[in-house]
């Protein structure tokens, strides 16, 4: 069946990008002597988990201890959840995949540390622990210098943890290429700064782990870090396009949806709206819209309704009809993904299999 | 188990305010001589639109087959697909559950008319079919007029289906309730136009489907209306309550989440991020922030990543601390429950159930 013939809206997509995808960035690891432990957000499946471990990564990155447990379920090892978890549960429920495989977690406070701690030696387990600083991002982590070595002896003294390194998100490495490799260098020096706080103390620093996609081409500029955890780059988006961080045909990931009105004048109405790519922004190019029309790009999706897109047909030389099937390429991939089940998987537009995101909805 | 010792993050209901949104618009409903026909779209449950139905609704609305398959299979009728599906597969599905329940469907074009007949042809089954006409939304639906009849007579002439009357959004009634008023008897106008139209053919209108939250206590005004479609209502939101239509306690779904970083100074984070109450923007009131912090409502969520709600924490006096549960009013709760799979029941803030969220991710 192609992929115009399915069901609607469904989310796809096309392997022949998703492996090429793959392999460029693990080559481009590979080049710049950084490991590659990717964010598994992005897609939420085993099946790409999988490959990106055959590939060469050095481990996997998750953010809940529900994704771990998928993961970890599927026999798959080396998974870090950069996440500072909070909460007895979750940490109990960590603890015990503990026992099992090697888990790691990124923390910012003495208090996850207390907890964490509590928690692993409950069940005789050890957890690999990052500290996680601040490299520009003003989201999580502490401040680079003292604080990054007060944290990592505290964890030191805990039992049921192991201090294993450091870690921060670069998300505010976002633009032109320009931009991004500008902010990259000032990154560079904030990860430097962290290194040098630990070093002066003697501290032996196994792991320095850092990374998105916007900045992956940039890692080399990085003295010092081990390992990069880009998520995006598997599907790749119209964030990543708008970037220059990738090519319009290097979107792998696609909504097939069909019009089913144009009963309105200057109207075209899609059956996928906000429950089917989400209503996150366009945050790079002309930021503005909620998707990207592969057979009419001139007409925008302008609003979304929880099931109804909105596209506006009068900059468009288009013409869109009842019961046309359309391509949409997603904004933002991670979070539209996340709204489905399931992802047919396409050669050639032809459907060849469909994955569980088994991932999905794992909020803990 | 209190709602604040629950794993977080976690979507609640409380029972008493769920019950009491129920009540109230039942009886709004039956004092102004309407009909009520609940949108499903915001709850997902079959044990809301349970308590629906035995509080006299006169049937159920939903958008996709998916949704109508979990509601019937649950032993539930008359329902309203209030959406124009296309696709074969779809409509397939549609036409066997007609052979089993009361179905409508609401459509705006000849081709669905034409695809929708052929469905319930080929099974031998009959579609309650109604016109869908713009009432001043701009999404979808034929003008008031000559094409309201148009399609009606179309209707009428093609096998497996039957026409039952017309319906309308009124997504464009929103605002203070000054202008909620003003708006709804613009829209009062617009369907006495559809309803002339077909009036003056002599055509039998059973049904004059309208409504939507922010109108329903309007609905009095507009004059042949048979029944309306609220969905919010059962839960309500951050744009219910700005909008003046509910007040901050009738606001019955909260996402409670843990406070899980303070490192960065003037943050405070959170471990809802957009895959927990989406990035749907507020669309009333001061139009800012994903969401209301019940324990801090000076310290706006200016920023949602999909796992880390970014809370500026500096023009509060709240001490935030890593561990803290805090409890959040979404901005608009129907696409937050769509991302959650179960809803924790609460008694006075005690967890006493759970409820699985059926009709998530039905969307086909």
């Amino acid at each position: 069946m192609l992929a115009k013939e399915l069901s609607t809206p469904v989310l796809t997509v096309d392997l022949d990008v998703l492996e090429r995808n793959l392999q460029r960035v693990a080559e481009a690891c590979r080049k710049q002597g950084v490991g590659l432990r990717p964010h598994t957000k992005t897609h939420k499946t085993v099946e790409v988990a999988r490959r990106q471990l055959a590939l060469g990564a050095v481990g996997l990155t998750v953010a809940k201890v529900g994704e771990a447990e998928v993961m970890a379920g599927a026999g798959l090892d080396d998974i870090l959840v950069a996440y500072p978890l909070m909460g007895q549960e979750k940490l109990r429920r960590l603890a015990a995949l503990a026992r099992a495989r090697r888990i790691m977690i990124s923390i910012d406070s003495e208090t996850a540390a207390h907890e964490l701690s509590k928690a692993a030696s409950a069940q005789g387990a050890t957890l690999g622990v990052l500290v996680e600083f601040d490299a520009g991002g003003h989201r999580c982590g502490v401040e680079r210098g003292p604080a990054v070595v007060a944290l990592a002896k505290a964890i030191e003294k805990l039992p049921g943890l192991k201090f294993r390194g450091v870690m921060s998100y670069f998300g505010n490495v976002w633009g032109t290429p320009e931009e991004r490799r500008a902010e990259t260098e000032r990154v560079a020096l904030r990860v430097a700064g962290a290194l040098a706080a630990l070093r002066v103390e003697q501290m032996p620093v196994e792991i320095v782990s850092g990374g998105s996609t916007p900045s992956l081409e940039f890692a080399h500029l990085i003295p010092g870090l081990t390992e990069i955890r880009p998520g995006t780059y598997v599907y790749n988006d119209l964030n990543t396009y708008y970037q220059g961080a990738c090519r319009l045909e290097d979107c792998a990931v696609r909504v097939v949806a069909t019009v089913v009105s144009t009963a309105v004048s200057g109207r075209a109405i899609l059956d996928s709206g906000s429950k089917t790519l989400t209503s996150d922004l366009l945050n790079a190019g002309p930021k503005f819209g909620y998707g990207y029309i592969v057979e009419a790009p001139d007409a925008p999706i302008i609003k979304l309704n929880e099931e109804h897109g909105l596209v506006d047909t009068m900059p468009s030389k288009h013409e869109f009809y009842v019961g046309e099937v359309v391509t949409i390429i997603p904004n933002h991939a991670c979070v539209a993904v996340n709204m489905h089940d399931e992802i047919v998987t396409l050669r050639q537009s032809e459907a060849v299999g469909c994955w569980k995101i088994a991932a999905r909805g794992k909020i803990r």
